[in-house]
C-alpha cells in the first residue's frame, strides 16, 4: 500500500489512493513557521504521528499526491481554514515589507514637520515676549537660542547684555503669574529643540548603516530627504541622476513643463554645501555633479555594494575645485 | 524780588524775570517719576536746594513764568534733552500700553497653535507607530490618549486589549533602538499636550479675573478667542452682538457679501455647548442669542460693572428651553 503525506499552508495530510485518509491542521503559529520554511526554501518536518500510524506502509513525502489534489479541498471547513490561513500569511508578509529605509523616512518626514513646530511656535513665543521685552529679542536670531536664553537669565540682564536699563525698556511689567505661561511656552520649544537633535542622531545613524555610500556623498539629512522623496532605497536607486538632481523642485518642473518657464536647476540638494557654496553661474553644474555621485551612491547602497563613499566625494571635490 | 520754579519733563528750572536763572536737570529716571506723577495728577515735590539758594526772596511754584517760555529752552542742550525724555516716556507709554487682555489673546493664540501642533505629530507618530502596530492606532481615537498609552505599554499588551496575538500582528519587528525615536516622539506630544492644559488653566485663570462676564457666558477659551479676533476688550465691548454673533466667521460672510451665497449663522460661537447642543432648525437663533448676552457681558466686563455672569447664563438657559 502507497500512503503519500502532503503539506500545504492549512495542514498535513496523508493521501490514500488520492483521497486524504488522515489530516492533522496547523494552528496559526504553524501556517506561520510552515510559511516561513517554505519562503526560506527548508524542508518541512515529517508529521511523526502520521508516520507511525502507518508504519510498515511505504509513505513517499512531499510527492503531489495523483488525481486532482484540489477537489480534496473542497470541503468548506478547509476552505474557510484556507482563507485564514490567507489573511494570516498575507499579515506576515506585510509585517515583513517594512524596511529599515521606511523608518529613515518617516524619522525624516519627522524631522521637518518639527523643524515647521519649532517655528511656529517660536514665532509666537517672540511676539508673547516681546510685549514684555521688545529690546531683546531683536538682538538674537536663532529661534533655538532665543527659547533657551529667556529661561536662563532675567530680563534685567539680557537688557544689560545689549547696554540697555530696564526701567528705560519698552516692555511691560508682568506679574510671575502672568510670565509662567511664556517660560513654559519656551521650555516647550527647548524640548522640541532636543528631540529634533535626537531625530537626526536616529537618521544618521541608520543612514549610515543602510546607506553609507549616500550617506557619505549627500550626507545623512539630505540623503534622507531624497529617500522620502523616492519612497524606497529601490526606488531611489532606480531614479537617473536628473531625476536626484530635480527631487523636491517638482513644482518648478512642472511649471516648466506646463508654461515653458524657466527649468529648474535643483531640488533638494540645493541644501548641500557643495551646491550652495558654488558660485551662482556654476550652481547648476555643480547640482548635477552632486546628484550624479548621489545616484551612483543609492545604486551601490541598494545592491548592497562595497563602501566607496570616500572616493566619491573626494571624486567630487576634486571636480568641483 | 520775584522767582518762579517751573518744571518740565527735563528738569526743574528756576526764573527770574522771566529768564532761566537755575537749573537742575532731570536723569532718565526722574523724567520717569515726572511723567509718572504728571498723569497720576500728583503734586511735584519743590526743589529744595533751590528754594534754599533764594531763601529770604518770595518763590512762586509751579506758575508760569511771564514772557515767551518756549524760546527759554531754544538752545541746543535743552532740545537735545527734550528729544530724549520725549523717547523715554514714550517707550513709557508704550510698556503701559500692554494690558492684560492682550496676554489673553496671546495665550489664547498660542492653545490654538498647540493644538495644530499635537494633531500634525500625533499624525505622524501614528503613521510611523502603525508600522510597528497597526491594529492598535485604529482602536484609540484621541490623539493624546494614544500617545500615553504606547508609552505605557508593551505591543503584546496592547493588543491584548483588543483580542489579538502579537505573533499574528501585521506589525512588523523593530529593534529597541528603531522603537526610540517613535517613543521619544510620543513623549514630546504627551509633554505639550500637559503645555496646552497649563495654557489652558492660565487663560481661564485671567478670564476669570478680567472679564468674569464674558467668561461666564462665553466660556473662557470661545471668550478668549472672540477677544483675540475682536483685538482687545475695548473692541469687543464696542461689537454689536450682530458682530459678535459672526465672529471667526468672515470668509462666509464675505463671499455672501460679494456672491450673495448663504449668509453665515455663526462664527466662533458655533463652539458653545447652548448652540451646538441646539437642533439645526433654531441654531441660528441660538447663536444670536448667544450673541447677545456675550455682547452685554463684554460691556459689562469693560465698564467694570458688577458681575452678572450668573444671570446672564440663565436667562440664556431659560430662553433656549
Amino acid at each position: 500500500m502507497v500512503f503519500q503525506i502532503f503539506s500545504n499552508c492549512i495542514g498535513t495530510f496523508l493521501f490514500k489512493d488520492g483521497k486524504i485518509a488522515a489530516e492533522k491542521l496547523f494552528s496559526d503559529d504553524q501556517i506561520i513557521s510552515y510559511h516561513d520554511k517554505v519562503k526560506e526554501g527548508k524542508e518541512i518536518a515529517p508529521e511523526k504521528d502520521m508516520l507511525s500510524k502507518n508504519a510498515g506502509a511505504e509513505v513517499l513525502r512531499g510527492k503531489i499526491p495523483p488525481g486532482p489534489v484540489l477537489k480534496q479541498f473542497s470541503e468548506a471547513k478547509y476552505l474557510k481554514r484556507m482563507r485564514e490561513a490567507s489573511i494570516i500569511i498575507t499579515k506576515r508578509e506585510i509585517a515583513e515589507s517594512v524596511r529599515r529605509d521606511h523608518l529613515i523616512i518617516q524619522a525624516s518626514n519627522n524631522i521637518e514637520e518639527t523643524d515647521k513646530v519649532i517655528n511656529n511656535l517660536a514665532k509666537r513665543l517672540r511676539e508673547w515676549y516681546e510685549l514684555y521685552n521688545p529690546e531683546f529679542s531683536k538682538s538674537i536670531e536663532s529661534h533655538e537660542k532665543f527659547a533657551e536664553i529667556i529661561q536662563e537669565k532675567s530680563r534685567k540682564e539680557l537688557l544689560e547684555e545689549i547696554g540697555l536699563k530696564e526701567e528705560l525698556s519698552m516692555g511691560a511689567a508682568f506679574s510671575t503669574e502672568d510670565l509662567e505661561p511664556i517660560m513654559r511656552l519656551a521650555a516647550g520649544i527647548t524640548s522640541f529643540a532636543d528631540l529634533r537633535s535626537e531625530q537626526t542622531a536616529y537618521v544618521e545613524k541608520v543612514m549610515k548603516d543602510l546607506l553609507p555610500n549616500v550617506n557619505a556623498v549627500a550626507g545623512a539629512l539630505i540623503g534622507a530627504k531624497l529617500l522620502a522623496r523616492a519612497g524606497s532605497l529601490e526606488k531611489l536607486s532606480l531614479f537617473p541622476a536628473s531625476t536626484v538632481q530635480l527631487l523636491g523642485a517638482e513644482k518648478a518642473l512642472f511649471r516648466h513643463i506646463k508654461t515653458g518657464a524657466r527649468p529648474p536647476k535643483f531640488g533638494l540638494i540645493i541644501n548641500h554645501p557643495l551646491v550652495s557654496r558654488a558660485k551662482s553661474s556654476v550652481r547648476g553644474k555643480a547640482a548635477r555633479m552632486v546628484a550624479d555621485k548621489i545616484s551612483i551612491a543609492a545604486k551601490i547602497d541598494f545592491f548592497k555594494g562595497e563602501y566607496h563613499g570616500d572616493d566619491l566625494k573626494k571624486e567630487l571635490e576634486a571636480k568641483l575645485r
